[in-house]
């Protein structure tokens, strides 16, 4: 998962205007909350999800440990015990406290918590107003916001499985999700080559998209739209889910171990589908791109369809074209490559970087973002991952052949 | 356990006076909950466990379903969707929430539910006001009210629970579970003989603890007191949980899966053992009664020190007699009976009764009371019952030979 | 289990006759394994249950560690590995191979299984013929026969188990369990009184059967044969899994958690039921009597049918009164006692003893026997005990009222 | 795992010479089960093993299903249960026995597989000397034999992993998995540039090896021979198990949930490492290559020896170019590719192909072969696949830098 590495920072980031993107971005974290009350921010709906607070702690955690400590004259820890609470990394940075019990942290309160908010987000300003913004000092503070916005979508995902438990249905916000339309398919065809793959190393950047590298491509094409949900249904009432020459084995397995026959939040009900999004429980929207689907289902319908899924360098050269709708904004777009170092590739030093790459086996590679994704956090270059069985993302399906 | 079941009162309860006990008894509920935050309220820590908001949404449930529906003209659910969300049952009185995911119902709020509360409240004592109050209302609001009693001790189980899995060691409150001092253990000698069991059927009674029946006892003896911290803390000196030879085979296999080697809430910290408790953390008392230990730790710890755990009917005919102290409101004493239904027990008919000793099978019965009983709610002839791995609950520890 | 335990005899046997006694148990053994191959004697079908080579071999490392080395002049072991091999004991006599994996030992084979016998027989006759069969060498192998006559029994029920997994129905005996008529159902009554409960000391007994004491009966009625396969069909019929009215809590858990809606080896083919036996698949025999039942079965059943199961003093005070059929040789009958020390009961000392007991919880006792059981071996006082789950012993249900 | 897919021939296979080739491939299976007995063929270790005799059976099943049944006039099943028993294929050609059982076949017993076999095989034979080798039956016959050979690998692999469960390290066969020698360590250079992967076409080949493509491969090295024992002996003395900072996230959580802190049959006996093998146990060899290593041990040991794994693409690219020790025969070598469809690649048509690209997820790529790998059955092109928790394999590690 995003949230979980990938955190240096290769590019330098000037320090005007790093104030004002502090306090928004900060700013942002906390209303996302808002509609919330204490309960929904404290619970924790699965091992892979995080309470809405902690993520609120986690980020501020973040700053305090890789900023204040290293940067603010007499730094002392707002409160040791947050230390271990909120640490999410191994041993680079001391105990942690288990994953899966994140949810039984009633204390520290959400109060306590956007103290502890305010208390860092004050002692950063400081360092910046003193003028200290250096490269180093600079490029930290922008590694920490592109942290938190990574964790600004978790906070979404997670309070959207977190709802999705509740028989009452309950509604985050009456205007979230809302529905886009979708053109007719075409398909785009791309002649072979060698192309270049990987971030070139102007403005921010996670280490995981360089080194920049060339790949050779044979030809392909691609559709121009994600998948929609009117399509997706056609899948499941031809059976799609019954039959399991379109599954890969252990997508097979894991549909019936798990009991699945549709998108994580699509609901039957008096035979019409509904599904369950952070607005509530509405009717099936049958031209939005069908969402919440694991990798395993995006690649039976793909081999239903007569199609199969990109891999991450077909998509970001094709990326690089103009032609292709829902880029970006609709839903992260599973592809058939695993989570890999590039060519080069070298983690970072220090606690930062200590476990650059280790999540790099057994996930495979999404590519551009989601209707979760803050403004401006992700771009043509970008890798997100999950491992196959990840349904509670916002992940959809574009095609290839 | 106790709120599971055996809910069927075979007494005859006076109308007089019971809107008053059932005012004191719906409060003390609410005051229970007044320590804690709306987030402590609704974190469920384990699947045994419940989040107390489900307490007092349960309790109210009852008062709804087996009260207000048979007896207000009229009747109107306070909100449909509560009657699955807080029932408890099986398919008797329709469906409800899986149990393990009481802690996802993050709506309705804590306010929410004492609006159901009083909602409920206002109509039962509308009812009691009415002068209705025959046999079986009376009846059946005094069962409500010894129901809502379990769950008063449990808010008070859960609720530890959840605080001892916080690194903070939060407090419930400052003054709970003082320390009670104990005296030199002696044994008190019984002479065989034919004696009765159960209750009498003057007052309120649980069906369980019927019908009165004959039992032979051969001669016996029982500790005048529980087992001690001190004594406790010196069969772990002695290598108490390393020694097979002590342990019921599947109490070995037990410790050893769960990697159990103290009781539940001790923690050794620098060298010496210290105690989670309602309060906090604090010393052990040396002198105070061992609680939350499992069965298989009492059987043990009674086969270390030559002796062995009473059963049920020893402990009832001796509760008769005198001479022993800590008999209640010390800890929960575990008996070496299976919780098993008296000669001529039958279940009673209808919803409340459905279920009847379907709990009667690999559990083994308990006797007395524990600091978090309520008060007057337990007897000399009450059974209350756990599986044999329980160790959340205030069990303690009487020797027999 | 049987075999797990319960294995000090407290009686003295006289050494005439001993060494006819012992020729003929140890051969019956390696009758049992005739019909199979090395491949049915080789394999596990669960971790309860053991290989027949298996227990071939742990009832020689019996007589070889209790009895050859504390009675045999210069005594050396057969083969060192097979003391940890074919150990069922904890502690007190060295290491064990672990349970789950007795099915991997192919070595030793079968054949050196046979040697192995073969030299211990030949050794312990030797001790016999030398003159020294005094009490205690007497005594301890008396024990060592009771002890492979219950895993004759288990070598039985384990095989069953093992063939009835393959699809071709292997047949073991075409004479196995033959099937016994069984004539109406009628109920003998039983006066309330004192009744002395126990083994009385003359012959062979296992130590749980003792101390014999007294117990009060409550008036009571048994049902004077067992329940049928075609009464059993009737439950099935009325939707006895169906209904959880009928089920204790657990039970309708553990029918459903393990999908179980008929007897174990029932199987419906074309719309009838037929059985799977020691004989093959053979049509269901109407009046025979049901086996292959659990604890929750029998209890449902029971419940189903308006009655319960007896007690285990009801069972053994009624056998020895005559007037009831099928206490012996028919099924074991589930009682519903919990398997516990009767009062006054001492562990004895040393290996042998070292684990008295350490069965007694959570399992429930069953009386009489099975067409498994060897000629002699049960007894009105015997006490048999699986935990509630179990179904591939053959155990049936004896109704009481 | 190579034998459950990829089992499409693409070439044309000549009949000459066909009829002896069938005959060594088909008596080189039953040569492998000489040395055991019938027990040791009838076990199953693990579900990801199988029993020797269900190798056996399946491999002629598939001659049966696949070549009689569509060739043979009048063709009639041996038996028809084995239909059923032997078939590991999902719905194409029916109902299978479940994977998890295999052992529990004790029936039908070795000789009747044995006699399976001789009746297929001269069914076969008589098929090929009627002359109607065509393209067809000689390429399934030729799929059959590729097939059967990559059973005769699992083979030995299964029975080792079955032997070493056993405390008597049993020997397979003493001149089993001989020590090769191994030179100095060398690192060779290869130039950037684009290259083809794939088979070209001649002779046999699987058809997940195609369709050749091409590929850019930066510059990379390649080191000459594999790490040996001595060298991931290093790495344990090292602390590499013990320091997360060389794994994956999901490795270290893999070996601290396995209890695994060296490679699957390393054992450390007064103080030094021996190892388990086909000829017993011995003393650890220092300079043999390391083998039995998960893909997370081969990930962790490169780390930490500041390399990486290969792509499978370099290995195959280098395969070309000689000057490289050890690409055969000394153990299948982890390549960080996780197995995914070439550029092109499309599934065969029916119940042969049904399946093919089934496996194509979260399994990596191994290159090269093993001592247990039939001689002519791999290639340059040759792709190998497990999970990465796979151990029981003969898996080593090549390094890239």
């Amino acid at each position: 998962m995003l949230a979980r590495s990938d955190l240096t920072a290769g590019a330098v980031v000037s320090g005007v205007g790093l104030a004002e993107q502090f306090v928004a971005v900060r700013r942002h974290s906390v209303g996302l909350a808002a509609p919330l009350s204490d309960e929904d921010c404290g619970a924790q709906s699965m091992p892979d999800a995080s309470p809405v607070k902690w993520h609120l702690a986690h980020t501020t955690w973040f700053f305090e440990t890789f900023i204040l400590e290293k940067f603010e004259p007499g730094f002392a820890p707002f409160d040791t015990a947050f230390r271990v609470l909120f640490n999410s990394y191994y041993n680079g940075v001391g105990e942690k406290h288990p994953r899966p019990r994140r949810g039984m942290l009633t204390r520290p309160s959400r109060a306590e918590v956007l103290a502890y908010r305010e208390s860092v987000d004050a002692r950063v300003l400081a360092l910046l107003e003193d003028g200290v913004a250096d490269g180093e000092l600079a490029e930290l503070i922008t590694l920490g916001l592109q942290h938190e916005q990574q964790h600004q979508e978790l906070m979404l995902t997670d309070v959207k499985h977190l709802l999705s438990l509740n028989p009452l249905f309950p509604v985050y916000r009456a205007d979230a999700e809302p529905v886009a339309a979708a053109g007719a398919l075409r398909w785009l065809e791309f002649a072979p080559g060698v192309v270049e793959i990987g971030h070139r190393g102007e403005g921010f950047y996670f280490d995981n998209e360089t080194p920049r590298h060339r790949q050779f491509l044979e030809p392909y094409r691609l559709a121009t739209r994600l998948v929609t949900n009117a399509e997706y249904a056609a899948f499941i009432d031809a059976g799609g889910y019954r039959e399991p020459c379109f599954w890969l084995a252990e997508g097979w397995d894991f549909i019936r171990a798990e009991d699945i026959s549709a998108p994580l939040y699509w609901r039957k009900i008096d035979g019409a589908w509904r599904e369950f999004c952070l607005a509530g429980l509405r009717d099936l929207a049958p031209d939005a791109p069908v969402r919440h689907v694991s990798y395993f289902e995006a690649a039976a319908y793909a081999s239903w369809a007569g199609a199969r899924l990109p891999t991450e360098a077909e998509w970001e050269h094709a990326a690089g074209t103009g032609g292709l709708a829902q880029m970006f904004g609709a839903a992260w777009q599973w592809t058939s490559s695993s989570y890999a170092p590039y060519p080069g590739f070298a983690a970072a030093a220090g606690a930062i970087g200590e476990y650059n790459g280790k999540f790099m086996v057994n996930q495979y590679v999404l590519r551009g973002s989601s209707p979760a994704t803050p403004a401006g956090h992700s771009r043509v270059t970008y890798r997100n991952f999950f491992p196959t069985g990840a349904r509670w993302q916002f992940t959809g399906i574009r095609l290839a052949m």
